[in-house]
């Protein structure tokens, strides 16, 4: 059933679940691709089935080679649910502008996006799970792992750790102007992009900072302005040169 | 089948599918609430299920009353798939912030999203579609449908216009700073919150313009460095206010 290559992979091969129909020329199955643009990102959603009745559910991700991570609550749905390897599916999106063009047709949307197709299963042991929590921190911010308080026995045994490896996937996006019908470039409309871009801002203390309370290192990316893929991206780098 | 109450309805009932689990304090199905997060939104991501398999579409959508919209070609495969009323479940999510906290445990994420469930269907009427084809455009550029080339037959009939009756949703927001064990307030360690924003930017004018092509009203809100929700916002309020 799993189709997916090995660690040297170089793509995914395209079956039903993964082919970009609509647009086939945006689509890619490669895995720099896909993971250029899952690497850029924090949030996904993840969908799953309950009896036929589809749930999407946004939450933070992470990825380590082909596998995905996400958590939560032991107590939260779709991780019950999930529990016994379970079809998922991870969309990660990035919204980059709104395209307008002459006619209504060919007015479209910048974006780069993935779909990632496999079974989602529990991170069933401790070991698994405290070093997927060590991941989760350090992913977005370098080095915090080592700065804060461990989770103790407690709330490891209270969080979830879900794991999908990556059987199929495929990326898509559209960047550039809007393309309209040759006849209609005569037309005075105005036709552009309005880009759109994630933005960090100004970090903000807790009101109730320790006074001997540093930002560090781990927050360095994070300087106002900065576009939050360019931030990740780097996070994501980082992370993988500490990798023994 | 349909527990979703009339136009005039303040809240939908909580039930099995859309009940906050975890965090319940953070939930609320109240439809101003829902409003105002789908409002404030230009994609969503929409779940569908084909025999057992989740799919997870980011995609554009709009809403009218407590009917969302989306689109797509005519070829697309969940449109294929929602052709005939499907269960599916429309999530909207803003992600406003990173929250760092002293103890792994209580990182966090702050948060606008809405699930919303119903029954996907075709909007079967070429009155019903050029409407829907209206609103598409008018929705994020008030007024622009008066202003550019309208589809035409054969364009209408590539284009396939979903919409789904909210039969049931909640909304779930996380605000705020961290929230630590009492305890750990007295531990030295940087906590706080690392804010994340859609921001609008300047806009581009398509290679090919016009050189009588000026920048209409219907992009006047579209202003560099405007937050992205507060753009479609008020863009939402133009369309409600210009109802007959």
């Amino acid at each position: 059933m799993d189709q997916s290559f090995g660690e040297n992979a170089k793509a995914w091969p395209k079956t039903s679940r993964n082919k970009v129909r609509r647009y086939p020329a945006r689509g890619s199955y490669d895995q720099p691709d896909v993971y250029k643009i899952l690497d850029a990102a924090l949030l996904c959603h993840v969908a799953y089935c309950i009896d036929g009745q589809p749930y999407c559910t946004p939450t933070a991700f992470w990825r380590n080679d082909d596998r995905l991570f996400w958590h939560g609550s032991s107590a939260s749905r779709m991780l019950r649910t999930l529990d016994h390897s379970t079809p998922a599916c991870v969309t990660v999106s990035h919204f980059d502008g709104i395209v307008l063009a002459r006619s209504a047709f060919h007015h479209s949307i910048n974006y780069r996006s993935v779909m990632a197709f496999g079974n989602a299963e529990l991170v069933a042991t401790d070991e698994g799970k405290l070093e997927a929590a060590r991941m989760f921190v350090n992913r977005y911010f370098p080095g915090r792992w080592d700065a804060i308080k461990r989770p103790s026995a407690q709330e490891m045994k209270a969080t979830t750790f879900i794991t999908m490896r990556i059987a199929e996937a495929s990326a898509k996006t559209r960047t550039g102007p809007p393309i309209d019908d040759e006849g209609d470039y005569v037309l005075p409309i105005w036709a552009g992009v309005v880009p759109v871009q994630m933005v960090v801002g100004t970090a903000l203390d807790c009101p109730r900072q320790h006074q001997q309370a540093r930002r560090g290192a781990d927050l360095s990316l994070y300087r106002d302005g900065r576009p939050l893929g360019e931030v990740l991206t780097e996070a994501s780098e980082a992370v993988s040169r500490a990798k023994p």
